[in-house]
């Protein structure tokens, strides 16, 4: 919407995958996304525009190649991939999906690219979760390392904690390559953990609002502590609560995609943008969350759950994160004022929050928490 | 049959990719290679001891779980895996077919060792290759790096040179994840370039012979090399030939796999040993083959072609490979008295060579050559 907005010619491939993930697991979006047809349909109406849809996978490289030789784009946008990390760690099943669709499907991305539209400028959502927690500054894709009394600048060193976050690292290096050998220009987006409910273009409308999860799966932890405290339910901090990472606003990533667009690369050239705007840990945003909410009236715990996942809960963190802020990014900060307004949201779709889908079930390591995990999701308020 | 003859207990799956990509290219091993039963039969007569064989691929999880909770092993040797850059490099389907069976088949192995056998010690055959050829010295897989005032030790960066390479990066990655958080232990082994022909075991009996490739995908330099001075081919030396590597006789790798298999490491640990035993340039080889072949009274030429690869062709290089040497590997220099009894057995089975098979085809990037690779097919000598 945001480039159809801005008088680009947009086409939109989906394959649907994040509402059949929801319906294997009796989820959904709190907020009631219409079908890709009603969205086109009533942004047809608002904006006058059309976007085109294709409906398929990337991971079927022929359907891909046929909509990048019918469409030539001067740049792809690419949001195709499993984006969760617990579901990667659920089984091997889910773990094997998750690479393939991820590695296999930017794979083709890169051949139709190379063979279709060499001059294309792929923009590749990445994650700062690519870098893991290193005891040193995490900078922007590539590190000058001196060494022995030599020098080189080389990849970022990636120590990654998920089967997923792992998908991504390995696309990172199969894209490197393709710039690097075929002459392809992409931006790698290393996003950190994204809040929010509206971009400019969703609040237009009720019916182009798009998805807000706050299930284990596709809930990110910020979502997910809004809707605890809007039904009453302890935030759920897991372990420590020291984990600290970069997050950034939903209408920042609007502003991030569409500046990376629109300040393309060389051709032969691989970036990365760390995509984020603040950091924080854990138990800070459950503090925030908790002053904002009793603000407004609610009553909210913070409790500490046993971590499902295998992750360092006190370490350092400090990431570089200007690239994007000299192409211009100007962030919306967090705030009290912003969680108020998020709570108020979710306050209005109260009635659809699932509760089923409040605690974790998927532990990185299995067997390890020996029943602590069961035993809170019996003990969970009806 | 190694660790046969040391009493192990040994059980292999195969899944004949080798031999089914031979058909594919009508090429074929040098060595008269018998089928897996007619060799196991041939091991049994000999040695007197039984290996078991399962027939089918890794990529079919259900399949290799089986196999692995019937079998209990207490090391797995991975070699299960598309092995050849150049055919990772010849199209879209074998880019993704090298990293759906690379990666995706090793994530099943993974798994399989977690769910059954979590104490095994899983010993998997990496490349030096996805180091690429950094401007300062390649550790054993980590490096400690000093960035801003702060130390960490991380994975060392990877600059791997085709969509194979790649596919070891991610496993790599996926390893050592595997290790960190199931507590499995895994010794990766980033072999460098393998030359020769006989191993100990294989030389006891014609019926035992393993495969000698010298096509463009399969054969390694050395290997390629000494096949074309025996059949009057000038040396094919890509571009400048200052592309320097990791080589180790075909005898050392397998004292290396014996060394990590007896040494195993610590539940947890993932370790890297860079598996080669000396440094050369293609050129060097070329040299040493064209000094060898002459004694012997061949005419050989050294010739440059045009490099299908991207790569530098001069560069830094110094890799260090101390670990498996502190575990006793007693390395066998490359010297000319090998490369002559290289070639006195590739004579024996002169008639074999196909001519089809010597002279590169596939393109790092399509195009990139005009017409220069097509040249050199069209005038070799009949």
């Amino acid at each position: 919407m945001r480039f159809s907005a801005r008088g680009h010619d947009v086409s939109v491939v989906d394959n649907f995958s994040r509402r059949r993930w929801h319906v294997q697991h009796s989820t959904d979006s709190l907020t009631p996304i219409g079908s890709l047809a009603d969205r086109i349909e009533a942004w047809r109406e608002i904006s006058g525009a059309d976007i085109r849809s294709f409906v398929g996978s990337i991971e079927d490289a022929d359907f891909l190649d046929q909509v990048i030789a019918e469409t030539l784009p001067e740049a792809i946008v690419h949001y195709g991939e499993q984006p969760s990390a617990p579901y990667s760690m659920k089984s091997r099943e889910t773990a094997v999906e998750t690479q393939y669709t991820n590695v296999i499907g930017t794979l083709n991305v890169l051949f139709a690219i190379r063979d279709r539209v060499p001059d294309c400028h792929l923009v590749k959502l990445g994650t700062m979760g690519e870098y893991g927690t290193p005891n040193i500054d995490i900078e922007e894709g590539f590190i000058e390392i001196e060494h022995k009394g030599r020098k080189d600048t080389l990849p970022f060193p990636k120590m990654p904690g998920s089967l997923y976050h792992l998908s991504k690292v390995h696309d990172s290096h199969n894209i490197q390559f393709a710039c690097r050998v075929w002459g392809l220009r992409s931006t790698d987006l290393n996003q950190g953990v994204v809040y929010g409910i509206e971009t400019e273009e969703s609040a237009q409308d009720e019916r182009l609002i798009t998805r807000f999860d706050y299930d284990e799966y596709f809930g990110t932890v910020l979502n997910r502590f809004c809707v605890q405290a809007v039904i009453g339910h302890p935030l759920t901090v897991y372990g420590e609560g020291g984990q600290t990472r970069g997050f950034l606003n939903i209408r920042d990533t609007i502003q991030c995609v569409e500046l990376a667009v629109d300040n393309p690369g060389e051709l032969g050239e691989y970036r990365v943008f760390n995509q984020f705007t603040e950091q924080f840990s854990v138990t800070e945003l459950a503090e925030l969350v908790r002053r904002s909410g009793e603000e407004l009236g609610y009553e909210v715990s913070v409790r500490s759950f046993p971590n499902p996942r295998i992750e360092a809960e006190r370490h350092y963190y400090n990431a570089v994160n200007t690239k994007l802020i000299d192409l211009g990014l100007k962030p919306h900060h967090l705030g009290e004022e912003l969680v108020r307004s998020m709570l108020a949201i979710i306050a209005r779709y109260k009635d659809r929050v699932i509760q089923r889908a409040i605690l974790p079930r998927t532990q990185w390591k299995p067997g390890e928490l020996e029943g602590e995990l069961e035993q809170t999701q019996q003990t969970r308020p009806g």
